[in-house]
């Protein structure tokens, strides 16, 4: 059987089972958006992510600056999304050997001033040659208390940070435009969009700043960020927890930036929030009682995930989003 | 100017001064084998180390299993480089959607079998479709005292853990063999070399053992592991140490197998052990009164690195070994 049949939740599952044995020391294993160690400072937060061309970024409307700069946030962003802060950053840069040092040069500006924004120290990494560019960052990290994707209880209220499907609205700008927006241009708008607007969903899809969870960790039941979409990571929550959820529609924050863009591109906002990715807003579920600064938009429940629509219907859903090797 | 023109080595020192600004409590910042922390528990290490297809390995002759266990070898091969003993791994897979998962299954049994071998747990990773196959790893490590690349002193030996030349010896079999050995081969060698002879180089290159340190780590003034091969990995620990050195080529260790190979492939066995990559084996200093269990080859002078032959006569030479985006 091929990876395409098999998709990468089976994948993830797979590894999982290989290396179950769990060596002393180790909180939270392979699964959540960062292991957690324990040391005598507390617990240590480990995460890495892959950037890859073609896959998750396309030289022809992205910026060197930006890559470096989002590379860091979606690491980063898996850090806070355990309720830690970031410490140290490794690099690995493969790239082809007619690759502009000055346009390394870009890339690595974009990852410093992203580090100096996290308050983040690289302090390794490797390099190698490549037919193409491939980018990845290990991460460490540090937390008192730690909130994993396992820990929602039936009756917990399910929280977002953010309004959704802006990074995914970013990314319909971008198709269109098959070219960067870079953040010193002016004129007119290279889409039938406000200039505002495209500068708004672009940024969100191309620089997007990691969520820091600051009270939100203290309070949290479980804890995830949108890097795939709302559904398949709040099925993912889901998952580990072993509950289920229903969400409102109506309750789900959207900008009107993207809603404005949806209706130009002849997309539904709904969905684009619901399965858009790479949002990188913290979704959390949080005791009925406790005191949150953040969106409500549904509830913990005992099994499945279901979508209440405008009009009150509760429909089940499966959960779409984006998965590698998926066709 | 390109990568290519520019070389592996100048990015890393461009790298080094972008990201040069020091946060408290990193002793061992960009450019050694590891990066290295403080923390309560006393020094942390973390390195990461890429594989990429069509660069670092070719599965025309080497099976998925070998490939696993090489990542994992050479990824702690860094932290023994340091005095350390490795913790946790963290895994980055990108591979084709039509890889098979069985082929996957199998890396990660040798990614197990290593892990098992240095005792390292594998908790976390990022798995991404790709168009070819690149893996890297992130390793922790923990040391009671670090050994950096810098620190030699003028009138300190030079030793190395082992034969060199080994692994590309192995490399020339493969490519003349053009697919993998497997373990339990049998019958006539693929080549014209008795099959003990290439059974021991083919595995030297495509399943190397990193040396673990031991009670060197207690007197090494300096060390790096011989990833890129003996003259280029011993003229940057030079470089770090600001020191030269000399070394007489008639104590350089080199296995019968690899003189039988190389006599055999009309390559120079002391080419190919003094220039040649992957032998994880341990290049180290230490003060002369130390009492060392290694081959010397050497010491540590002011300046410059030249060879001894075996006639007595010194040359001075230039480091060679792999260099990434180099023509």
């Amino acid at each position: 059987m091929k990876l395409s049949e098999t998709g990468e939740l089976r994948l993830i599952d797979m590894i999982r089972k290989k290396f179950r044995k769990k060596a002393a020391g180790i909180v939270v294993g392979i699964g959540d958006d960062c292991a957690v160690v324990k040391s005598r400072d507390g617990h240590v937060l480990l995460s890495t992510d892959m950037m890859v061309e073609g896959v998750h970024f396309d030289l022809s409307w992205m910026t060197l600056f930006q890559l470096g700069f989002k590379l860091v946030s979606v690491n980063v962003s898996d850090v806070y999304a355990m309720g830690g802060r970031p410490d140290y950053l490794l690099l690995n840069l493969a790239a082809p050997g007619d690759f502009q040092v000055s346009a390394v040069e870009e890339l690595f500006d974009g990852i410093a001033a992203a580090s100096a924004l996290y308050r983040v120290s690289v302090i390794g990494g490797d390099v190698s040659s490549s037919d193409r560019l491939m980018l990845s960052a290990a991460v460490t990290g540090h937390a008192d208390r730690v909130v994993s994707r396992a820990g929602a209880g039936v009756g917990d209220l399910v929280y977002v940070t953010g309004s959704l499907g802006d990074a995914a609205a970013g990314l319909l700008v971008l198709k269109r435009m098959k070219r960067p927006l870079r953040p010193e241009e002016a004129g007119e708008a290279p889409v039938p969009l406000a200039r505002d607007v495209v500068r708004t969903l672009v940024e969100r899809h191309v620089m997007p700043k990691a969520v820091r969870p600051d009270r939100i960790a203290a309070v949290a039941t479980s804890m995830i960020d949108i890097s795939d979409g709302l559904l398949i990571d709040l099925s993912r929550l889901c998952a580990e927890g072993r509950v289920g959820a229903r969400i409102y529609a109506a309750k789900i924050p959207m900008s009107e930036e993207m809603k404005r863009a949806a209706e130009v591109f002849g997309a539904s906002a709904l969905e684009l929030a619901l399965s858009g990715g790479e949002d990188y807003q913290l979704l959390f579920t949080a005791p009925k009682e406790a005191k949150v600064r953040a969106v409500r938009i549904g509830e913990i429940t005992r099994a499945g995930l279901e979508v209440v629509d405008a009009e009150g219907r509760a429909a089940p859903v499966e959960p779409r989003g984006y998965e590698h090797f998926a066709d």
